[in-house]
């Protein structure tokens, strides 16, 4: 028969989230009576807002009649919905024609890695969402993982630890072709500022480097001085490409809506434009966001949807407010939490599946070791405030009630 | 700056259906007030069934509210879904944790060239859904065109014509460690009879190839002694991958669901699961079909969706007899159309783009250019039975009307 395919061959066979359930599944057939509080997966609870629910249900309804039909529309998506992309988070910054409406960031990383190819070098946050990694090694940009570091052969880790505030030493690092960086970051909840992010622009011109933005979580932002979008840094245009998601912003994660930006003065060391490319394999290996979810997307962008999704993202800061309580009572040095949906919490010396299983076996609850994001994320666990209130308020009340009952003081 | 992707560049700068479109609003452009008739890109016009957009519709208003608000699913997608899809299309074939939901097999096809990998060698059928070959070279299997056949480089091209009944010469052939295979076929409407279908499984095993079988169009065959899935045959689930597509059997072009059929026999030269590997890229390159979506492919495969959607397809049949008649009136050979909603027409010693343009200008007719589809396309065009009554009726009129204007008849 065919061979394997040795660069699948050199992914590890379990991807976190997967590794996670399984040991939830595993604890709940010890302890069927037990009731699990999860703080781990970055899931979406809040219901949609009214308006873009009532856009969903009429676009569904009307796909029965020839006036609301819709079959394949544009693989870049719909003008209107590029439109309202741009004006929204781009005035100024980008135009609707270099924005590619796709169904999520974690599909338009797999496809941003066949754009570059097997020869690209690459350069992530450690810790880092673990698809940049896991989509390169498969497209054998990213080699076996060595024994020793927990590292990904061919890919330059980038420590982001509480001793460089969580933003890398830049001066250290080698050139790299691609450079992945997420703010607000997941899993660390750590914004980069202006200065540091005009740092990394003036890093990759100087090393003709191009830097993957990925914003998916900039809605959490609630410094205003903060820097949002990357193209808020002069020169930007020339060397980013960034990553847009209504997952965490609008509560899509279940629906896939995303975008990608490229701006035209990308390009190529040959001088060749970088978007005319990326639109060769949006268009190739894509077909296009379902055309209800995009519907659903302009709803959000429209001012009723728009006022709406505020409150939803402040609903999710007020439970990210409640987790830091937590952690202060618990006198647990942690990270994030302000201007990201989540909870860098350090367990200094400790390994961060050891304390996995602690908070799962004695609290009950499911959180996502920081380990599972890369070596510089050991010793760490990660707290999603993503939850429904009653769930995060349950978390916070355990916390308090039995304080002395293990190492952790839960 | 970071150098271009050489396999991209190998690449072909226009996908076939940008290409028409472009032609299109050109000659819109010339002639403004022309009433063009799209027999081209096999788009559904047919809106969807009530019982679907009902649940859409209910699926969509539930959003807003706690007990129907869903985020992340499965990545493989729901299990009621693929416990539907085994029951429908492969009862006693194939079982529910066989079938991994995607959002359509243009995706699905990207992401198993990832699965094989850049070492994968490949044989297609010529003519072909392009979607085969673009991602073969993108990912590196292919190599650039050789400007003398049109041909990539490196990639095996089996001719399907009307001198071999749209059956390659299978004793022709060198051996490939990845065999696409598409019946109904896509341009040419040829179904592959059981006993073509044993040989090619055969052939397959022989060689110790995997079929990859493309049965997107398999609810448009008449013919109930003629199989529908590969695993139909005999030995089949050793060898062969199905991928099926709610786009042409329930008008869900637009709404974008589809599913792979990774059978558990199926293992690579050193016996390792390839459906293990397919889990890990399937689930690090994808994040889920949409979950409104998914709750409307249900709707299709139950009883009241079921029945329904035969309607759908009836129709397109009939859209695809007038097409037969406007042929048989312009006394043009023609293929498909009956087990397929794709009418292949042959002008023998003409070029495609040709008589593409001629049926442009003077019929003012969209339609498909054979050579589009690969080498032996050439001297064809591709009729769709995918529009409107009326606009096949209004195509069939004007055949008849003046069928003495040009040299096609029109």
């Amino acid at each position: 028969m065919v061979q394997r395919n040795p660069k699948i061959k050199a992914l590890r066979t379990h991807y976190l989230f997967p590794e996670i359930n399984k040991k939830k599944q595993e604890f709940l057939r010890r302890s069927p009576d037990a009731q699990l509080i999860s703080l781990g997966i970055g899931d979406t609870t809040y219901p949609l807002p009214k308006s873009i629910a009532n856009q969903l249900s009429l676009y569904g309804a009307g796909m029965s009649t020839l006036e609301g039909y819709s079959g394949y529309g544009p693989e870049q998506g719909n003008a209107g919905l590029r439109h309202l992309i741009a004006s929204r988070f781009y005035p100024g910054l980008a135009e609707a024609n270099e924005i590619f409406v796709s169904d999520g960031t974690k599909c338009d990383i797999g496809r941003l890695q066949v754009l570059f190819g097997s020869s690209a070098t690459i350069a992530v946050q450690d810790p880092t969402y673990p698809v940049y990694v896991d989509t390169a090694v498969a497209l054998g940009q990213g080699e076996a993982q060595q024994e020793a570091t927990g590292c990904y052969g061919n890919i330059v880790y980038m420590p982001c630890t509480s001793s460089n505030s969580f933003f890398p030493d830049l001066e250290a690092l080698p050139r790299t072709d691609l450079i992945y960086f997420c703010s607000p970051n997941n899993p660390t909840g750590a914004v980069a500022t202006h200065e540091q992010l005009a740092r990394l622009i003036r890093f990759a011109k100087k090393n003709r480097s191009v830097v993957i933005f990925d914003a998916a979580y900039s809605a959490y932002i609630q410094d205003k001085t903060l820097p949002r979008s990357i193209y808020e840094i002069d020169g930007a245009r020339e060397v980013a490409i960034e990553l847009g998601s209504f997952s965490k912003m609008a509560g899509f994660t279940g629906l896939r809506l995303g975008w990608s930006v490229f701006p035209k003065e990308l390009r190529f060391e040959g001088g060749e434009s970088i978007s005319t490319d990326w639109n060769r394999i949006h268009t190739t290996f894509f077909n296009g966001a379902s055309n209800i979810v995009q519907a659903a997307g302009a709803a959000v962008l429209e001012e009723e949807g728009w006022m709406a999704i505020k409150k939803m993202v402040e609903y999710y800061q007020e439970n990210a407010l409640l987790l830091t309580h937590l952690c202060q009572e618990n006198e647990w040095q942690f990270y994030g939490g302000v201007h990201a949906p989540y909870l860098w919490v350090e367990f200094p010396g400790r390994d961060s599946w050891e304390v996995f299983d602690e908070l799962l076996e004695q609290a009950h609850l499911v959180t996502t070791p920081g380990s599972g994001f890369g070596p510089s994320g050991n010793g760490f666990i990660r707290l999603s405030a993503f939850g429904l209130r009653e769930t995060v308020e349950t978390a916070v009340q355990r916390g308090k009630k039995d304080s002395s009952r293990t190492s952790l003081r839960w």
